[in-house]
């Protein structure tokens, strides 16, 4: 009886349309709603030419999903985001590829290593941040940090840890007083890397690559050039002689960050960034043409938009001349030796001229907490470009998708965000 | 020299690699971006269900089109993103088809006109505002109201008018003392109707319908049940006959109106309204296969976000219970006999239970302008529906592009403004 219901649901089953590719980078721009795009648009503009230029999101661009998680929010966070990116199901806000029960939901990279592909994850936040995380771990919230570090190791498939390569920040969660999990990695045979330097003597996966306490700095305050576009290519580097194929996911995790702070000179910084590693990923796809290369968001960050205030206007150039994000301008002000030195340091820092009063304004601010100056620094970049914002965290706006290479077109019109997982999750299991 | 020139270009023009619809519809949802789609959905979802509900606008979603206009804005308004939508070709902030030496551009309409096509407009504002104004005239100020009304009968393409149906709103720029245009229509043939009643009157092309002395009222507020599919079922009626098939453009004029009022519940039920002639306009498609439906926006208005002030939180039913636009509640509430009355009207037309500071601010409110009391109260939905608003102008956000039926896969992807006119245009080119 078994046997012939088995035989039956073969039989129903429809025929497979897609030609499964042997490879899969897996871009999430987190917080990087629709605006951003268009924002990184317009900061891109050569206003020499009469027409806008497309950038590489714009020819990528594919179609749109929702973000809504499995609660009455219709907002998500990038925990119950990324669950349903990882594994093809809504879960609860907080929730790492659990259910709203906390059982643990499989996910594409488990998957994936089940079947003999090798994984790999970069992020620009700590590797155990919410949406690396919900590829390889399981847990009721997103908080417990170490718990998430501890399962990148603990957690096995066929006696191996999930990912074979994990690049990016979080010192702090992986050598802790009471465990070292590096030094664990380690005897497990994974080449690591702690600083930019050494990321060259990576020259096989396993490798662990740990760059910073929690996450990378911000790009907008960082002497590397390239941050994500280097650790993308050091990843597919590493994961090209896979046997069976790899699963790579790709965070630009600060774009949320910057968001947040209801920053954008943070935000297309690490928008450009973004953009470089995909370029790596497209030049990656074009060699190795059985490979698709799929770009989203798990959700909008701040309400942002281009125009506020009633001004029909976005002013791309005052954004792109401010050359520190708030938080570091905040700093700087603070430790700034008298009025004077802070003012012309705001003016190196922002090329903004403020009024009488927002000078005085921003002088009495320099007496308080590091905080409120922030939020100023960041008001007026956003008022004198015009860019206007709503939230201090996330909307439910829907999200681009983008794709190239084979099988792109499957991730055309509107869908859910589940389904960009469940497709991937059909490829995956057509590894051989 | 010439016949060579030219022999040689059509040896170079690409083999046509459409068919081309017989038959245009095209729908523009002014102020629609994309945010409006999302809370739409979230708007109709069933709570009974678990996933949420897919709208007529996520199952005919395609891509999304580029807004800004011709000038160093990034952020265009109705008129110059009319004129893209109508030309192909952008213009400054204003621009009635004409580009920035106030030259005519030639209109979709215009050409389908000459080609011995059939033309209709449909709209909820006075038909000669802003954007069917740009595919039926020229004019350097969308401002000039009377002039445009002026063209719609005097600019003729073989001795006719170029839209032969018109339905909307604006007796007062078509009845005025100095020139009475709906009797000239009238003389020259076409039916007429100044009542929803009277609707049914019209029989044939060429008929006019002018329903209100300027936009028609808001859905929220009105009494008659769907105004655009209403208008929209008959326009097809009329247009139908047409030997070389037709253009009809349909505008949701209104909800760029609320949008710029910050009105979400305004905004939904003119969403709804939109939502409702998208439907007959499909269905129509679905009888009459030799036809394209194309929908889209021209800008976004009113940085509108699900999701404000840090809360991961939209409520959607905050925004279904309230009964009137804010302009109608304000006008309300100023004419209660006592503030008691107005409390109760208050409870009645929003349900929302406000908090005794915000009752005192609602009746000291009351003693003001009116517009100063619809923004209060449009704040107050807002804020209890956490619904983010950061203008009361428009934003540079990226549009949605929907299109159903013969060619529709040519709107997928990014695209700019101007490429949609120029698509459908090349379709009327092929009129036989
Ligand atoms: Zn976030
Ligand atoms: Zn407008």
């Amino acid at each position: 009886m078994r046997r012939h219901l088995l035989s039956l649901s073969l039989l129903l089953a429809p025929a497979l349309t897609f030609s499964a590719p042997n490879n899969i980078i897996y871009m999430i721009g987190d917080g990087m709603g629709p605006a951003y795009l268009a924002a990184y648009r317009y900061m891109q503009d050569d206003p020499a030419t009469k027409p806008v230029e497309n950038t590489i999101f714009d020819e990528l661009w594919q179609g749109m999903a929702t973000t809504y998680p499995d609660d009455d929010t219709y907002v998500t966070d990038s925990a119950a985001g990324a669950t349903a990116l990882a594994t093809g199901f809504k879960s609860y806000n907080g929730a790492i590829s659990v259910n709203r029960q906390h059982i643990p939901i499989g996910t594409m990279m488990q998957l994936a290593k089940k079947l003999g592909k090798t994984n790999g994850i970069v992020a620009s936040s700590q590797i155990n941040h919410a949406t690396p995380a919900s590829f390889l771990a399981h847990n009721k919230s997103r908080r417990n940090y170490n718990e998430i570090a501890d399962m990148y190791l603990d957690y096995r498939i066929d006696g191996k840890p999930v990912a074979d390569v994990m690049l990016g920040g979080g010192t702090q969660y992986f050598v802790r007083d009471d465990r070292n999990l590096v030094s664990e990695f380690k005897q497990m045979g994974y080449q690591y890397a702690d600083n930019w330097q050494q990321l060259s003597a990576l020259t096989a996966a396993p490798a662990l690559a740990l760059l910073a306490e929690t996450g990378l700095p911000a790009v907008l305050n960082s002497e590397q050039d390239s941050q994500l576009a280097t650790l993308t290519t050091k990843a597919l580097q590493l994961l090209t002689p896979a046997k069976k194929g790899f699963v790579l996911m790709v965070e630009g995790s600060q774009i949320d960050w910057c968001g947040h702070d209801n920053d954008i000179a943070c935000a297309m910084a690490e928008m450009h960034d973004f953009a470089k590693a995909i370029a790596v990923a497209k030049a990656y796809v074009d060699k190795h043409p059985d490979t698709i290369l799929v770009i989203t968001a798990d959700h909008e960050t701040g309400g942002m938009s281009l125009g506020a205030a009633g001004e029909y206007l976005w002013l791309p150039k005052v954004v792109g001349n401010v050359k520190a994000t708030g938080r570091s301008i905040a700093q700087q002000l603070k430790k700034a030796e008298s009025d004077a030195a802070a003012l012309a340091l705001w003016a190196e820092l922002t090329s903004i001229t403020l009024t009488d009063d927002e000078l005085k304004q921003l002088l009495a601010t320099r007496q308080q907490d590091e905080t409120t100056l922030r939020k100023l620094s960041n008001q007026l970049v956003a008022k004198y470009s015009y860019t206007g914002w709503t939230t201090g965290g996330h909307t439910a706006a829907d999200v681009a998708v983008l794709a190239y290479g084979k099988e792109a077109k499957a991730f055309a019109g509107f869908q859910d965000n589940t389904q960009i997982a469940k497709k991937l999750m059909q490829y995956i299991q057509q590894t051989k």
